[in-house]
């Protein structure tokens, strides 16, 4: 009954098998083998579209070296104030971006508004140097707290984004979870809602470390070369990386992955909606579960061994928590199972 | 033939196997879990001494957040003038530095004199904010140019440092091709030598991606946890890391690799040395080769099938190249056989 | 009838004189004059106790400087989340931290509460890489709505700094303003409670650019002449930032200065609290108004050559606009005259 | 006898005057007053051309933020190997790129020679992100040695610019000596030569703080505001900056006082040459002897109560020194005289 996170999860089989596949023999280092090209090509493919691709070793660096593709000088890149770029990097993105900021929007739902994103950029008049001037907005898919942007919200914050001409960065640590959520095609869920750039996440769903920036168009892809050497991304044996996604791609296996975990915690949501003293604070969407738990049924779960977390209430929220009551956070992942959540149910049931 | 580099080889097949031992099930992210734990205290066994140990993604992070370490504003770090860290890691150490500076120091045999690192600190007189100020001295070990340090040199260098108080750090991007052909052990090349601080590569070796910092005493380690995470360098699931490692480390496998690509070097020298068109640079010492081939010869290798890189001469050298020649570097690794030398042997001696 | 800033001010007739006096001769550079050295000592004098001083050019430089004395990796400065530094510096702090980042913490009346600070710090548990860890604490005194932090208050918020041993940053862009507005000692406003490091700002007061540093006891002191050097701050010619202080400190000048710029203040609020048209937005404690004005009396004023800027709300606020109102700033200075208040009432209350 | 440095000159008179004249009233903050913007227009006319122009306070920032202005990921910056920004600086240049390299250049007479600059920017294939990429070339007009860059020597660097597309920088902190040494228009010896940017310093040359960022054309000056406002040298009070340049360009005051420091330097210079137990290292250019002194001569100036510097030889040079000799600097300026050199020739005939 593991739900601390999906990085607790080790790799696919399929995907350990492609790396050790691809472990022998020569190959060209530092991104420029024949396998590199062929699964470049293979997201052109999955995304319908001409992209640049990156690899890089954590999600932290795909999200801080894309972003650093836009900085300016004084820059502002909005994102929501819960985002794990904001409260979960160590500061690394602003590292990255030799200072520039990241300004926190509020908006429920881990998701921001076009209104508070109105409001925001606005605190930054044009020209006023003293605060400093937009220079982009990220957002995270599936969001921090399990939900999803739907396509129509998508579309709305870009639209807030191309009047203000900003770039738009989706942090997709959790792409693939809120792909199957929505059951769009990748294209659809990026750049046909005017996303530019993607850290394309596979190592919660089943990677070791395989993350890629994914640029659409090319205002942006001069830089990330150099960004991603003098980033210490550079890998020497790319091929490795190369090798997981290949895997990873392949028949769809990312999007079965994906619609494993998310079906672990449709489940398990289930679980937690029935069972006495636990209820969901919010409806999970992806393959987070953010579920209100008592002091009994928490440790009731723990003593028999289920691993999760206690965690922060969002900032903005309506959840109210009675006395003995904590909220928790339950992730499940490709290698989630029925019978994890069974034991799950049992043991709240048989209360 | 491959002797472009040691990381176009792919990864050990005993390597390769313990990536998929421990792909399955459960363990805790971040550094955390029990392997991690084992494995960080295997390095305490190697190095017969305490030691904090922090795994990283490339031999350009473990340089780079290493020298971070002893960061100071104004800060200098004395490095070979042809040093990986400020040839070939695209001003990687300067951004994780923040701007702090490598001095170049020139030196033979890819290695800085003691009496050239003095003069080189003595530019820098206490107190005079202008010129900036020491902050440490980082070598290469085994060197750029494929020589090693002997412990004497070592100790001449570390007393300099220790005559300065500062920190000395070595880059084992070869570490062990060093090691064996020193014939000493971990502790007699570092710590006892004066070493504080050693970027330990595996790569190179046999590992797909694997370099772990390794501290001695603990005046820079408070820092090393939030540096690393913030420059994007803590993997979510490190156990993959430090899979590598175990293997990499038991039996004694990294040494025997390193044998296997030091062993290939000295066969294929001593081929350069007997063949006409061909003759060595400078003697080598680990596991790369710097030949002055005349163009037939290089032609008739590369027709062959041989792959390997013209290099650029030293700024410092006896060496002088002919009108028809040109330097070449050839590197053997731990993939390395006997037939790819005896092909080329063939190839030469049949001209 | 200039409201428009105190830097909009000029310079002293007696600072301007002393600038004149030493103008001419030989003096030696970078801080090492006999000038420098006296005025250093009259700091000493001022706050009761050795300090260390390092003048700088701006109040952005002095601030930016100051914090990242106590910078680390990942590390976190806490401040009003309205504060100049976090608001109107262009992210000059986070760029001279190397990307550490401003924490904005809420409270009324432009102070942070010892409860919020608590509870910001708490986001940040002990070890908790992600998260990254809290540096330091920084106030603005007097803070960016005109009000003054109390003795108590003062103290409250370090007995928090104390707790958590972090460092406490005073911006004293203000400082002359709010200590007469207290009627203390400079000791009584700062290292009595537990003030570490104070940005000294003379400029708004009556100096031309006459910023420093002062900072008690010796934990940052070493790394500052660095700091100062490397951010471009060390000005050749110090004498002359040196030589504005003399004049400045000498027969309490800048405490007469902040006196008439108070008084001013103190006038004007009173003509807004009895005109009709006009309100506070709150009570001013040093030199700045935030009056709220309905629109045809903010276009009387304007009319008549009034200057003065609409402001924006805090976002944590009692204060509610009717339609037809505004909220503007009123900043008065050394060089504001009854006179410029007369006008302004005889305009108020002849409407 | 004070020919330690031009920067132990006080300010000119006129200056002086100058920022009295403008000391009173109120005027607009923040680089926007009229005097701010009638100063600019003033250097349109003396170099004959559009230009941009961004008011700093120290000569490093001026270097500084122009390479800013240019800056890439990995990028590398040209000088001379003992150029100010590299030698002088305690980083700051590097610091203001966030990493970006500055790579020393050899040439004698304190120039890069274009064959030298061709070799250096041949280091860096386009391309090979491991090495990083040229961005840029800064030279020093005059030189840290005292000679001056010929208009065909311009042309010829800046030819190499061309080639490969790199802007180029011309640091002026002694602009206005090298301009009379020349006797050419600034225009001449900046824009028409292709200089992209100059570091336009009055503080060597007889105002107190008085630097420029001048930039041809448009390329650069979008960012720099920001970098300027974020580099912490935006100045409140700005018109006291313009006022210094007001009156030091006008009535050709600037070139006045270059002139009367070269005069002063040439006189000096023939007193060296003509002296027993003196010579000259190299013929000055413009006002900064670099002299060798026997220890006796060194010894009687310097109990005479003159002024001056040992200082160290250039890496490449042809200077030899004998036992007893040292090389030591003088530097004039407009507050030296013919009384101070009379002094010196008294001191040394008299030998």
């Amino acid at each position: 009954m593991h739900f601390a996170s999906d990085n607790w999860a080790g790799a696919h089989p399929s995907i350990a098998e492609s790396l050790v596949r691809h472990a022998g023999g020569f190959a060209q280092a530092y991104g420029t083998s024949e396998l590199d090209r062929r699964v470049e090509q293979r997201f052109a493919e999955i995304f319908e579209r001409e992209c640049e691709v990156f690899f890089v070793g954590t999600g932290t660096a795909a999200n801080a070296l894309s972003l650093t593709a836009f900085n300016k000088a004084g820059g502002v890149a909005f994102c929501h104030r819960e985002a794990h770029v904001i409260e979960d990097e160590c500061g690394a993105p602003e590292f990255f971006l030799g200072g520039s900021r990241l300004h926190g929007v509020d908006g429920p739902d881990g998701k921001i508004t076009p209104e508070n994103l109105q409001k925001a950029i606005a605190r930054f008049p044009a020209g006023f140097v003293h605060s400093g001037r937009p220079m982009g907005v990220t957002i995270t898919q599936a969001t921090e707290i399990g939900t999803v942007h739907s396509l129509d919200e998508l579309d709305a914050i870009s639209a807030v984004c191309r009047e203000h001409d900003l770039p738009l960065h989706m942090d997709g640590a959790r792409f693939a979870n809120a792909l199957v959520s929505l059951d769009v095609s990748p294209a659809e869920m990026t750049w046909k809602r005017g996303v530019d750039m993607v850290s394309f996440g596979g190592t919660k769903n089943g990677c070791w470390c395989a993350e890629a920036i994914i640029i659409f168009g090319n205002r942006f892809t001069g830089e990330l070369p150099y960004i991603r050497k003098r980033g210490a991304q550079l890998f020497s044996k790319t091929r490795f990386i190369a090798a997981q996604f290949e895997a990873y791609l392949e028949d769809d296996l990312w999007l079965k992955t994906a619609r494993q975990a998310n079906a672990m915690t449709t489940r398990l949501a289930q679980v937690f909606e029935q069972a006495p003293g636990a209820r969901l604070a919010w409806q999970p969407q992806a393959n987070e579960i953010f579920a209100i738990l008592n002091d009994t049924t928490a440790e009731r779960l723990r003593s028999a061994g289920a691993v999760f977390a206690p965690w922060k209430l969002p900032r903005v929220t309506d959840v109210v928590l009675e006395q003995n009551e904590q909220l928790y956070r339950f992730v499940t992942s490709f290698a989630s199972t029925d019978d994890h959540v069974d034991q799950v149910q049992r043991l709240l049931t048989n209360a």
